[in-house]
């Protein structure tokens, strides 16, 4: 019998899911576990937890600002403020479940982790559906057929169908790590999966 | 010179402030720092932050209910959800500064372990003046002298001081820990505190 895959809940404009996503695959083959990406719009999940964006919560916001600088420090994952944040991403994962809807999971998971870079590392312009296409042809994804893709009413619906979706199923954080039925959220909690993959249920 | 110590903020009615305060003191054993604690009353700075006891909010309360349950075997920590949750403890905390106030440090910390204990594995009804003066008594604390502290106008005022000092400082959410001028929020962040003290500076 196949053991459960992970399945990896994740906002494209979320740092925290940015961090996770850089760790989340190595776990999966630790512990010979499948990792499904699930991007979706927290913004949704925001509207039923009555919570915002953390940059935007006093307080809390400055204190991000330095936590995202101190663990690219501390994971070594580069990191760079993007110029508008926070902000809709929605081109990277209409494109996700556009490439995965035909097959091409390998495919959608290399562009989600390019996304993830160009948006967090290099400074470029995610909110923009044309550069969010650029980054697709660099991974080998045709542009035009990207482009369009990600404009239809059918690729957008799906997003909207994930969306709600994640919530249905308890989801209202990125990133958010749902195996064997054991839910996880936040990177601080990888190492709490670690654990939980390999010694199972604890007590 | 004295490295600088360990500033531990926590609210008496926090599962996740409970949780590090059972490894906040080793960890400043083995770090040769002192740990300085900092109760304040958490619902203040929910004000600032626009946020609420995550318990009423909606997905976030069941899963942090079955978080708490998690931690406890994870962490072999005594663990059970308090028959009033969440609620104002306002006793412990004035009784804390009283004690502290007094030059009796390390009795406030004594309370301090004692009181938690109390609310969270034992199911005592630490929201009373007079169960929390029980524990302050199983402490080797005065019982009547505690229970008159508490309820005087100058002990309600300290703790209420030291709350808005803690906001003041930029400290939102319990446990909150700052060493060396760096901020650390959440029990999951320990390993994070670890690896600070251990290697300093990151990058």
């Amino acid at each position: 019998m196949m053991a459960n895959p992970i399945e990896f809940y994740f906002e494209f404009g979320s740092p925290y899911g940015y961090f996770a996503a850089q760790e989340i695959d190595a776990i999966g083959q630790e512990f010979d576990r499948e990792v499904i990406w699930k991007p979706f719009m927290l913004g949704s999940a925001f509207k039923a937890t009555q919570s915002m964006p953390l940059m935007n919560v006093p307080l809390k916001g400055p204190y991000c600002v330095h936590d995202w600088e101190r663990m690219s420090k501390y994971t070594g994952t580069p990191w760079q403020m993007p110029e508008k944040f926070p902000t809709a991403i929605l081109a990277a994962p209409r494109g996700f479940y556009w490439l995965k809807d035909q097959g091409k999971t390998t495919t959608a998971i290399t562009f989600a982790k390019a996304a993830y870079k160009a948006y967090f590392a290099d400074k470029r312009p995610m909110w923009e559906a044309e550069e969010t296409a650029d980054v697709a042809a660099e991974c080998g994804i045709d542009r035009e057929e990207f482009l369009q893709a990600v404009q239809t009413p059918e690729v957008k619906a799906r997003l909207i169908q994930e969306g709600q979706a994640a919530i249905d199923a308890g989801v209202f954080g990125s990133p958010f790590i749902r195996v064997d039925g054991e839910d996880f959220w936040g990177w601080d909690r990888l190492p709490m999966v670690r654990d939980w993959l390999k010694n199972g249920k604890w007590g």
